[in-house]
């Protein structure tokens, strides 16, 4: 390893993504008066803007000067009160966190469990909200994206499941890493408080987080949830709708935030997600043609966000990943908790193209070599059949 | 008004202050994995470089990707339990709002009333500590610079006169817009907790900001507090050790402070205090000049981060605010609360010098005349004595 690396790094774990030139440009403006009048259009824009990203004309966007930990806080802490139960589902690592923030917050979590291989599963939520005959179930929370597994739950279905039983408990999702990459439509898919962040499919900088608020939710908070100050729903709604806060905001993440809006319309959605599912079945191919397994194993469910890749009994995913940056620049994610060392991860999300999704592949693959980790050849090939193909084909022949 | 403003924009607001180019060049670099190996050195670099600036070595500094209305939540929550006494002084705006938190989290605030006009009296809250025989009273609230009044309490005095009582309350300091401006000390003065922004004296955007934590209070929190997660102190130190976080923190925005700290040292920080001692020294005697009256009446306590001034009876503060932005491009501060349309602030704080002073100063003198506010001529000329002259005995001259 020289101390200089030439070139560009590669930075494919599943967010912080890379942040797009445009971006970092946008957000090294000089910071303005977030009181004075040349504020109003750029907390407007972000405000309105987001409303498009969530998919929503109904619900509301909060803004935070804050990562997505606090998105997740703000939104059980506006809804809920202390001792209420919440039913959480077992995605993965980031499912697990939001659980245990629920703990701490004095709710009552109820966790079903899961094999992470796979998304939410809306017969189990279904079957445990029918059971709750004197509705104690105060919300579902379900994670959209799961990116410690590269798994994405069907948001659509868990509502459906919800409805079915009558229960009136709120739909919570957690997109932090799926908006923007992975279809999302709050509207439509009935969710009454979605969670979000900047570093992701935003390919925004870490530092500023979001919820959107449904009518249901924000009428659940006006009246109750716990004690807060700081993420306070209430407080925003008012400066808000002019295009203020009510404290500092992140003036020049705001910014950036505005030039990712635009970045995404110019691409379209629709494009963006594509994109993204095209290049996570192009990496699930090389997985596949290296005779490795992808972790996900719901077929349908699979994130065009990441892929967690399964390592061979006996290998370390850790020593893999470091020999690949080691050699090639290439930050790879690591497994978390259960699947420590036992997995790595590949993202694909945000400011990526197909040139850069075959850099990541081929140092992978160099790099499986190198580390000694024993697989077929022929990955990178299978990734570029995807890519020069019929993409929808080759989705259908998984 | 043209369209276009020719020119670079005034921003002499109390915070945010300009960034300085070299900072908005640190933050627009590309964002690197923040649980990566290379991460390390920023995190460290970040944490140590802040103790130097609190002046601290047996304090902890957190960052939290958060504005400091965040950090003063985080400061009350560690420590505090719900129903806690805490004394506070009313200096101004700020420490209102930071009264009216600890209300609506649950704690049972105690006010000193203040006319706005000076900083905090040790002597008050000596004798209240003294009535408080069973020391109820869980901490002392002070702001050390009063971003709405330009006023600065004495806070070794404040310490002194909790010494004095042989009281228990912790000292917790609001310095949001005095560090990095105003001689502070957190380990000499024995201060609790400090909290701080990234926007004023640090020259950063906002998006960040600090608890500096002493070891009684450190101990207080992992015994106590109130129940939190985001907020929560205990969970940074470990992670913190080695350079990192528990969660995502704002990585562009630590880039640009451990540009700052090198700055402040590049300048050394006792320059920088006695730069904006001075800036503070001349825009007073271009007020007085001008005859009008500068709202903090204690001398010794005016701040060097900002000027509050009077308008005579009459006159409208905003009128004349939007007649300097309009006219010459110049943000100054507005009227809080209490005192809102009646003082206009100026900000001299941050990256700032003798020339942008002048420049401030103008606008405004010429500003006073455009809105037709009765004064005196003179102002500007005033100003330029004390920056020609010999500082120190102008100060004496008050």
């Amino acid at each position: 390893m020289t101390s200089r690396h030439a070139g560009r790094h590669f930075l494919q774990i599943p967010g912080p993504s890379a942040v797009p030139d445009r971006i970092l440009r946008a957000i090294s403006a000089q910071t303005i008066d977030h009181r004075g009048p040349d504020f109003a259009a750029v907390g407007k824009t972000a405000l309105d803007g987001m409303k498009t990203i969530f998919k929503t004309e109904a619900g509301q966007v909060i803004i935070f000067p804050a990562s997505g930990t606090g998105a997740w806080e703000a939104a059980l802490i506006n809804t809920m009160q202390e001792g209420d139960r919440v039913l959480m589902y077992e995605t993965g690592h980031f499912s697990m966190l939001w659980m245990k923030m629920a703990k701490r917050l004095g709710l009552n979590p109820e966790f079903i469990e899961g094999d992470w291989r796979g998304g939410a599963d809306p017969e189990a939520i279904a079957k445990r909200l029918r059971e709750d005959k004197n509705h104690e179930i105060k919300a579902v929370c379900v994670v959209h994206n799961e990116t410690s597994t590269g798994s994405v739950s069907p948001i659509a279905d868990v509502r459906s499941a919800i409805d079915e039983t009558d229960h009136p408990a709120l739909l919570m999702v957690d997109s932090i890493s799926g908006l923007a990459s992975v279809d999302f439509r709050f509207d439509e898919w009935g969710v009454d408080v979605c969670v979000s962040g900047s570093q992701k499919g935003l390919m925004l900088p870490p530092g500023i987080s979001f919820n959107c608020v449904g009518p249901r939710a924000m009428e659940v908070s006006s009246k109750g949830g716990m004690r807060r100050s700081y993420w306070d729903w209430q407080d925003m709604t008012g400066p808000n709708e002019t295009g203020y806060f009510p404290y500092t905001p992140a003036t020049n993440m705001l910014y950036g935030l505005n030039e990712t809006v635009e970045m995404l319309h110019e691409e379209g959605l629709d494009n963006v997600f594509a994109r993204h599912a095209r290049h996570g079945a192009a990496t699930r191919a090389a997985v596949r043609a290296w005779g490795l397994e992808v972790l996900c194993a719901q077929q349908g469910q699979e994130s065009g966000v990441l892929t967690a890749v399964l390592m061979p009994e006996g290998h370390s995913a850790d020593a893999f990943r470091a020999t690949v940056l080691k050699n090639f620049d290439i930050s790879l994610g690591n497994g978390l908790s259960k699947v420590a060392d036992r997995v790595f991860r590949i993202g694909h999300l945000g400011d990526f193209n197909d040139a850069m999704l075959m850099g990541t592949l081929s140092g992978i693959e160099m790099g499986l070599e190198k580390a000694g980790v024993p697989h077929e050849k022929g990955g990178t090939a299978a990734a570029m059949e995807v890519l020069k193909g019929d993409y929808t084909h080759s989705l259908a022949a998984e």
